[in-house]
């Protein structure tokens, strides 16, 4: 019985170690088109940065460790190119010469690949995307010559900013451009405007609503007419699920692709294709808050999802648990964090959102500098229902992982009233006696707790 | 109209400015014994230690700011020596004068008193409680006067262990006596070994098996025949409930007192007198867990259990959420948490537990050292459901707060399944794409979701 994993990333790796744990006699193959595998690529911007000095502290395992001490037949250098689900057999090239492989079962784990700027000159050599470690070397052996000084990055998702912080902490000036009319707009408003706080506040320039037009060597253009001067561009416009082994933009004629742009998946993440799982950033996952199907393409859930879709494809009957949908971010001094539905998605599924916020210190306040300990939560509800649906947070990073709480909550069906009555943990030196996160849902319950609404 | 509150600590004035938020016209009376109002003492530690410079700032709120602002009549330096239900009255002492007040609801709010050391020279000069600001204000002037070389702190509770700290940080020699066998008794006993070699570390010498036998100027005196110099003596033997105002040891015999020896209270905190409600350290809660009463003697949950009782006596329904019974605490370097129950206390109450465990960091470890950033967490579930029952931890303080994700799932009834696939914040300097919590949880349900334990 043959397990075969296409691609070697934090969903291919944690599918191949739970599928041994289940199953030891299981003959278990990952095909990886680069050199690397369980690749940890969320660290690049800090190796970027300089804050990490040696790139192979991104990876957690080498070949050779999966080999010899899971028995994991790790295949580097193999780049699958289809899968023929009739003749279970994927299909590819090593080293330019054609292989193939047949599988009783597959686990498709090829991950995301960044959407390309389709404008003159993005591909030119002084342009940077940043999948993976070679684009993380090239990128480090460029600032390394010393001769860029102005950097412009195109895009402000969390991947543009965070490839922002990296280029300004190497001391270059940095423009960052959005296309829209704020950065992080996976996140509510006022954290963008708080984000564009911190990165101005740090000395980055961030111009939105810039659609870029074309990029020569020394400048980039917009479609407004403006020319920035840019030694060094990087490129991070939106992540798109890496589907080229089902026949790329053909996938859907292929395999049951979702709205989200990834593939389908059930609750073992089978995929439409029999005896074929799909995990990580190619695949959809499902909200705790809407049942919807979302892509939440981070390493954290991909080692989720690739522990069960592992876990069935050995034949066991692990469920994917639906997820909060967390996303945590670190800019500069400032942490910003959601998990749930924003407000906007709430409206838009069809709840009735209300939403309250509390501002406080991360610690008693005596202890430690006020100014630098704030931080912000807002929790959205459903004004019918009390149930809880979001939670956004901006703010000292030391509160940040007060979403984790909420999402936690979330995942469980919580109202505001559960979150109201909770006993988080208190000490001084890391806590108040009344976290903002229960205050904020204390509020929401006292204000909209009247006679005809009862939570 | 008019709502008494016996205590205008944390459960009190937390009562009184919810009464007030739901009923503006209600006579709100708070009668509290010491000179101030809404006092975190739990700061006391830290004033002593030197690392809080004015005690004033561990006041919230002053008794005219609750007069002025929210129309609250604080009167301080008002004892109430009983209550008397019959009468709907409470009497006193005001500056040696006696005083009457007619209540139609009453709150006690009376928190709790430290368990005194029943020993000769228990009462001495140089000996110490730390109930109240003046006792903080004491400690501090005598250590102020710089004669004070060595301190023996007596009892291995938190607040003996936050003592012991805050006397080496003051660069006293510090000896804690312990009459059981570990610090920290409500931790798990390998948490009680952390903060031992912690306590060691940092130069406090921990003596355990040592019952006191008496106390001399210049020295304590073990029942062992140890003899240990001590220019300062510090008590924390534990806390009681502050039953007084219902006779004290008899309080029994006036209203129901729960097995925690703190006072029993219905969903929304009421007592079993009439139009008399409890709230704080000297009112019981009901566990999350077990569904048994349990007493959280914490500043933290006295303003949530407050909150309830306030509502509840201005005529609204709000109800006491369960808790999930969590602690955190930070001995220097070092913090522990736990939440939830003890394998011990699961299997006195009839569990199965079984409680697995993982250490990680707290970061990417490239982006910081590695030796100082670790922390472990165990997970405790029932064998035979799956369902989670507790959560212990120790490590560096950034992962502590990792408590409250338990503490959220185990108020809302979540099984090992649910914490192993939950997405919690990620990003690689505040934390790794698989959280020990997580692992933790994982390992749980891989080791025991065999064919005859399905979770």
């Amino acid at each position: 019985m043959r397990l075969v994993i296409i691609g070697g990333g934090a969903a291919g790796m944690s599918a191949a170690a739970q599928a041994r744990r289940r199953d030891p006699g299981l003959d278990i193959v990952v095909l990886e088109q680069s050199g690397d595998v369980s690749t940890g690529l969320c660290g690049l911007p800090y190796f970027i940065a300089g804050l990490i000095s040696d790139i192979r502290s991104l990876v957690a395992h080498t070949p050779q460790y999966f080999r010899s001490e899971r028995r994991i037949d790790v295949r580097t250098e193999h780049r699958v190119e289809a899968v023929h689900p009739s003749a279970r057999m994927v299909a590819g090239r090593c080293a330019g010469a054609p292989f193939e492989l047949k599988y009783d079962r597959l686990i498709i784990a090829t991950g995301a690949t960044p959407v390309p700027l389709d404008v003159p000159g993005a591909n030119g050599p002084n342009v940077f995307y940043l999948r993976t470690l070679s684009d993380g070397l090239r990128l480090r052996a460029f600032l390394a010559e010393g001769t860029a000084r102005r950097a412009v990055v195109i895009g402000g998702g969390y991947i543009g900013v965070e490839l922002a912080e990296a280029l300004r902490r190497r001391n270059l000036e940095v423009v960052l451009l959005e296309r829209g009319d704020r950065v992080l707009p996976a996140f509510d408003p006022w954290i963008s405007e708080r984000a564009i706080g911190e990165l101005g506040a740090q000395g980055i320039s961030v111009l939105t609503n810039q659609a870029v037009a074309g990029i020569q060597p020394g400048a980039v253009h917009t479609r407004n007419g403006a020319e920035i001067p840019a030694d060094l561009v990087t490129v991070a416009v939106g992540n798109q699920p890496a589907l080229e082994v089902l026949g790329g933009p053909k996938a859907r004629a292929a395999a049951e692709v979702g709205r989200t742009g990834a593939l389908a998946v059930g609750r073992q993440l089978q995929s439409s294709l029999p005896n074929v799982w799909a995990a990580g950033d190619c695949a959809e996952s499902r909200s705790a808050v809407s049942g919807r199907a979302i892509h939440v393409p981070l390493g954290s859930v991909a080692n989720l999802m690739g522990r069960v879709a592992g876990d069935a494809a050995a034949g066991h009957r692990m469920e994917a648990k639906p997820l909060a949908g967390t996303y945590l971010l670190q800019v500069f001094d400032l942490a910003v964090a959601r998990t749930g539905l924003s407000e906007a998605e709430a409206r838009a599924g069809g709840f009735h959102p209300i939403t309250v916020g509390a501002t406080g210190p991360v610690r008693l306040p005596a202890l430690a500098p006020a100014e630098t300990q704030q931080f912000e939560v807002r929790l959205t509800a459903d004004g019918r229902t009390g149930r809880l649906l979001g939670a956004q947070l901006a703010g000292h990073r030391d509160a940040a992982r007060r979403i984790d709480v909420a999402a936690a909550l979330l995942t469980r069906g919580a109202t505001v009233s559960d979150a109201a009555g909770l006993d988080l943990g208190y000490t001084p030196p890391l806590g108040v006696a009344r976290d903002p996160l229960i205050q904020a849902a204390q509020r929401l319950l006292t204000e909209f707790d009247g006679p005809g609404r009862r939570w």
